[in-house]
């Protein structure tokens, strides 16, 4: 079974008829699985996430964009939140039985359609970047559409696909895959939130911890306790489990103790059945020994 | 989401369009989620496996004993598993959001429709037994067909629902609600099977170990290492996790460790979660948040 998840972000979040009209395309590509919109009035944008196999999660991000092309004119756009498209970006993350390489192509294809097809020029960011430079989202949407509009015939700002002009109403749009972002905290037995903070500073990447984690110290009122806040940007190098047993080690040499953990939102079955193999210390589990994941491939594979 | 599993036995192992047409019944219930069909041409009889909603899996059982009753006559039947029926038991088994009790409803529902609407009597045994005697399917099953033919209009004998006789060609069906069964393996760094068999028999409840378990010592040739082997048959109270740490406790006793365990077969998610939590002293969790087990209960959300 193969899953990716895509969360496009549209530049439209007040009028819930247009976000209703954007959602319906991507509700009726078959086997898609619909998770939820979010949308902010004052940032003038929403978030929709939805999951399915790889061509139709990229055929329902190609409808969506287009359609929010045809409704959302973004010479009329307002928000506090900075865009360069009608649909602004798109994100493919792999869910199961899929790898990177496979949604870096996806969003390639993607990218290409919506180029060719659309006449929206677009770039590659994050995994599928060509350019160093484009991994990082905030370089490419530098200036917004009306900065970009301006720049986009500049070597710079050249698209991954398309002619070098934006759409004269929707933009530009930013696609590419990325990993599953896993929000992960750690509790220790102290109020002390530098010792939280000497902890963060060991486990971050930056500082050469581990790869892929992002990390502050912060003291929770709620709990009374300091706590270790993670962002594991790469959780096929570092999950939640090796996050944790660093923290730990680390908290050791503060002699401070971890009493808890909390994840953050959805979290990929895998994720759990790892912690799990340590916890029992599984010999030749696999993950399709769990029966709702089982029925899961099984319900997909009927709707093929 | 209310998941029940459904593993009905049919004595038909010969015959593979028998077979075929008994499946056909459950596959074409909608929201049926079809595991798998394993037959036995010695035993002569099969084994089949489905998941859904309860509602959709009583009906697919009921129908699956009423084409069992048009194709099958114990009369003709030789083989070498006892059996008292066309269809011989059908045990329901809770797999998620869904209790005993609802299970026990279940069966009880199927049962009298199996009763009174085919004319096959019906016993309730394991959680929907009646009384202390008819929880072991042996006892229920004594004399097979053929004797429960003659003494079926005893009192020892009289079904829970149905006429004190016997279907002409179908014979009685076995109905009920039992826990998932998980076989869980636990293995030993030392050879010494004597060793393992004294930490099976703390182990097991029938010597005042944990609720539910079974246990046996045995030397595994293949990994060279002694082994605790389990069945759990009351995993709300005894969960792997729970079985490991006590086996865990009783090895140290023995001085010998635990080198690793397995799981054989499928095993609903919450088996999986709880350990992870164990494993990352997780607070708050919730198996809402894994992705997979949200995803399935979408699609069977959108299946209804």
């Amino acid at each position: 079974m193969k899953l990716v998840e895509c969360i496009p972000n549209f530049s439209e979040g007040r009028r819930r008829e247009v976000i209703e009209q954007i959602e319906a395309e991507i509700k009726a590509v078959p086997g898609i699985l619909y998770l939820g919109t979010e949308a902010d009035a004052d940032h003038n944008r929403c978030v929709l996430t939805f999951v399915g196999e790889p061509e139709r999660v990229g055929e329902a991000a190609f409808l969506a964009c287009r359609k929010a092309a045809e409704l959302i004119d973004l010479n009329k756009h307002r928000g506090e939140h900075p865009r360069i498209g009608a649909t602004d970006v798109i994100p493919f993350v792999p869910i199961s039985g899929v790898t990177m390489d496979e949604c870096v192509e996806l969003s390639r294809n993607v990218a290409k359609r919506i180029a060719y097809e659309l006449g929206i020029p677009t770039y590659l960011y994050e995994k599928s970047a060509t350019r160093e430079d484009r991994r990082n989202l905030a370089n490419i949407r530098k200036g917004e559409f009306e900065g970009l509009r301006e720049s986009i015939n500049t070597e710079e700002r050249r698209p991954d696909f398309g002619e070098a002009r934006v759409h004269p109403t929707a933009g530009a749009t930013v696609v590419g895959a990325r990993a599953p972002l896993i929000a992960f905290n750690v509790y220790l037995n102290t109020e002390d939130v530098e010792c939280a903070k000497r902890i963060a500073s060991r486990v971050r990447e930056k500082n050469g911890g581990l790869p892929g984690v992002k990390a502050l110290g912060f003291y929770i009122e709620k709990r009374r306790m300091a706590q270790v806040s993670m962002n594991l940007t790469d959780i096929e190098r570092t999950t939640p489990l090796k996050a944790y047993l660093k923290v730990v080690e680390e908290a050791a040499r503060e002699n401070v103790k971890v009493v808890g953990s909390e994840v953050v939102g959805m979290v990929p079955v895998s994720v759990i059945s790892e912690a799990a193999r340590s916890a029992l210390s599984l010999m030749d589990f696999s993950d399709e020994q769990i029966m709702e994941k089982r029925l899961l491939e099984l319900l997909l594979e009927g709707e093929r």
